[in-house]
């Protein structure tokens, strides 16, 4: 068991509190930060409200309006004079060896999105906000009425914004071996199609002839029980149970639910998570609120030092993913985990699944199943899910002429070919995540990312942490402990290379990832 | 009946049309001004997302400080040069006879704000609206453990900084024959203790005789069925039975449940409001929703063309507290109404007022009871406790030694005096209202005098309207369509005394008021 303090005063931190020794002229820019940072957290606020129910359905449009202004105001400080000046003073007293820690890190921050934003007219930003800020909205009736027309023009404005957006960064000289780098870069610093590439390739060449294998070979699972209707009342315990048990903080967070459930970090003392209930898929929440737990207890256990600044949240997501990833699969799908909680789980759930043993129950978590809906795929083919968009990204940025309303036909194929299952509507296919409506292409590929990195994590801790005694133990302390020394205590002040690195010694490397498939599902496969 | 097409174009609005035609120097501000309104409404989302519920409990600091840096940005905004550049825009767009009327009104508006904040140094207006940020913290916990002085020293800052600010005022130049009165003109532009003391003296001269009457001679009204326990689903049926009955629009609203009941205006599409359910006040509840509904419909009925600016809002607090006084009291505490609504209130209220006739409903919803609280107060009596309130904030702003430690004893005394009751703890006595914590002094006033001019309303409209007519039949359109046309749709294009002056020829006369409580009291109390 480490010590309190030593887990709150990791060596990093002794810079840190030279802080107020910061150079004056960095510290004049506070007031500049303070306001930056109030409207990024109005930002989310108006956005988690819109999308949870907390607003009058009329004032969609209006509240839209205002996220719009807002981001507009937040991109004028971005590429504002007094940012220019910011970046100045941290120069210079990085030249007297006077700068700081956190000054530096907020400086390698704002300057990567400066340098992005500046090539941007600005109101062609402001366009492009309050495009993304409605597109939601169409989004969302598209899916519903299962219309992907309502949605492609939608769709193919965004597309045309941030195919000019690269344009106008490759013209001020930013580099990108391939046009799709640049989307990338915007999620997971570094990342490129040259890594990732590699890495599909990989996780394709030994996940698609492991998935052969289980189809042809593997033992049946009983799933029978899976879609069983289970009362939202029970289902709401659940989830508190959850959060209890993993260490969410709900003090300082709030569960609420929405059409797709998502983490919302507004400073380490407010971050908010939302799942969505379907009556029969119980798992589906289940293991949302793992998953968002995940996110969450990140963004919560960040230094309390670096409170109040814009470090105080994860330094990528790619490296946020790995947090809800490990939390949702390495953690919550293991049979010790499992083990742990079956008291409780069968304390709430009542007669629900008395008939079914903890084995069964473990198995059945597991299960492989070629299917339709990313959120709801397994463990072993969700990273197809992820290659399937993958591709479809990196041909909207490589073929100028590729239209929205094209792109239906290419998912359904590619469905086809990687999971051998072609959506019957729209709804169940292309229209089926939120992430495009809001310009984010590029945010894919660092769920496959997070999944391998969870698994570096799993590596990483068993040399200081037993961590399957614990989990037995429903125990999250030493595992969280860990977490926070090496991972959530950092938030924004290391970057993901350097946090891998410290806690790895070698960096990225996608083996154990493949390793961890192999051995999990051929043994609960028995082949 | 008033055409549809009549009421949405009323004469004034044949200017607003030509707005599009605004000096090119004028809409310049345009983005600025959408910049002002966005943070304000950012604002008023986080506050009410507080005091709703709809935050973590432990990022209460959080938001606090959140809504202080957007505060500060506003008023940067407000006293900014670009702000001094839109005053001469539209100074010199009036030279050329070019200035509209939207404009117009905003300089009016906006230029009044700017003399006043002009004067306060930014630090300390920061200083202050953190303060008050926080208040409302320490004031709920306050009222909650009855412990004033836990309250006292914040109460103490916040009354500091008033006084200074009025002082500020007065170097600066403004003219206030009294200090309160520079308070007082925050919340009823042109208000002063001139006005308001022999308006009050007119009151008690009145209302205490008439008072003292009804409790001497008056007959014994039934109010055993008054603290009935209601299940709160039944008091929720309730409210959505009232906010459709009365034309509160939920598409572009939401109820939601507070400490102290509000509405919150976010622009005509987005205005919220709240309640407080007590099992056994159940009338306290009704009588809020119906109160807040009339604040809620003046917002949402502000005309189309203002949508998007500074006047898309009330006047004034006078005439807003005019809308929810017009609807709670003169509307739903007539007879009519109860003759109207009566088969659905027993409809949803099922046997819980079986043994009540409408006539014991009626006069158990009007009774008169010297009480403690202000916010449950009866209408008659409910200017006493104004009273009370106005007369220690006057004597806040001219006896500059009086201090916070000494004012539940003034309030208790003063209660003692008007009401012939004694708080026996300061939660329900000096400790009962959110006002102060807000910082907001001269802002009580307004709700006696929106009772009078309620009762100018009154008097106005029954020359258009059979106002008893539509009451029995339950119905609000001929109402709402005067109140839209003469009120509501006029956002803050005109001034509360333009208005008052356009409907009733003669402006403020408080006798309407007088005559009505006389008439109403006398003849429910047989006297």
């Amino acid at each position: 068991m480490k010590s309190f303090i030593k887990i709150c005063l990791p060596a990093f931190l002794l810079t840190v509190f030279t802080a107020c020794s910061r150079a004056p002229q960095v510290k004049d820019f506070d007031a500049f930060f303070d306001k930056l940072i109030a409207l990024e957290q109005a930002i989310s606020i108006l956005t988690w409200e819109m999308e949870t129910g907390g607003a009058p359905e009329g004032a969609m449009e209006a509240r839209s309006k205002t996220i719009a202004a807002l981001q507009a105001e937040r991109f004028a400080m971005i590429t504002s004079n007094e940012m220019r000046g910011f970046f100045k003073a941290v120069e210079a007293a990085q030249k007297r060896g006077e700068a700081d820690e956190i000054s530096l890190a907020i400086y390698r921050t704002t300057k990567r999105e400066y340098d992005k934003l500046m090539v941007i007219p600005a109101d062609e930003y402001k366009a492009f906000s309050e495009l993304t800020a409605y597109a939601f909205i169409t989004w969302s009736e598209a899916k519903e009425s299962n219309n992907y027309n309502l949605f492609a023009p939608t769709l193919q404005k965004i597309i045309d914004y941030q195919r000019k957006f690269v344009e106008y960064r490759k013209k001020a000289g930013l580099v990108y071996a391939n046009p799709y780098d640049a989307m990338l870069d915007d999620y997971e610093p570094g990342m490129t199609v040259a890594i990732l590439d590699p890495f599909f390739d990989d996780l394709r060449s030994n996940i698609v002839p492991l998935l052969s294998d289980i189809m042809a070979n593997g033992k049946t699972i009983r799933n029978d029980f899976l879609e069983r209707n289970i009362p939202i009342p029970i289902q709401s315990e659940i989830s508190k149970l959850l959060m209890d048990t993993v260490g969410y903080d709900l003090n300082r967070g709030i569960l609420k639910e929405s059409e797709h459930p998502f983490t919302m970090g507004i400073g380490q003392n407010d971050v908010r998570i939302t799942t969505h209930y379907y009556g029969d898929k119980f798992f589906s929440s289940f293991y949302s609120v793992i998953h968002e737990c995940g996110h969450a207890i990140y963004e919560q256990n960040v230094a309390k030092e670096l409170e109040g600044t814009i470090l105080d949240t994860g330094t990528s997501m790619g490296i946020h993913e790995s947090q809800s990833r490990f939390l949702e699969n390495q953690i919550g799908r293991s049979y010790e985990f499992w083990q742990g909680i079956e008291p409780d789980f069968r304390s709430v759930t009542g007669n629900y699944y008395n008939d079914v043993t903890l084995q069964q129950l473990y198995e059945a978590v597991n299960i492989v199943t070629p299917s339709l809906i990313r959120t709801e795929a397994d463990e072993l083919t969700y990273s197809l899910h992820i290659m399937v968009r993958y591709e479809i990204e990196k041909m909207i940025f490589n073929n100028p002429n590729l239209t929205a309303a094209e792109l239906p036909a290419i998912w359904n194929q590619k469905m086809q070919e990687y999971l051998g299952v072609t959506p019957p509507t729209d709804s169940e296919g292309i229209l089926q995540d939120i992430h495009w409506s809001f310009g984010e292409f590029g945010y894919f590929p660092t769920y496959a990312l997070g999944n391998a990195y969870a698994a570096q994590i799993w590596n990483a801790m068993k040399k200081d942490v037993d961590i399957k005694a614990e989990l037995k133990e429903l125990k999250f302390t030493a595992i969280n402990d860990w977490l926070r020394k090496n991972i959530h205590s950092h938030g924004s002040l290391l970057t993901p290379a350097q946090i891998l690195e410290q806690f790895t010694n070698e960096g990225f490397n996608a083996n154990y990832y493949i390793e961890y498939l192999e051995n999990k599902y051929r043994a609960l496969y028995g082949i």
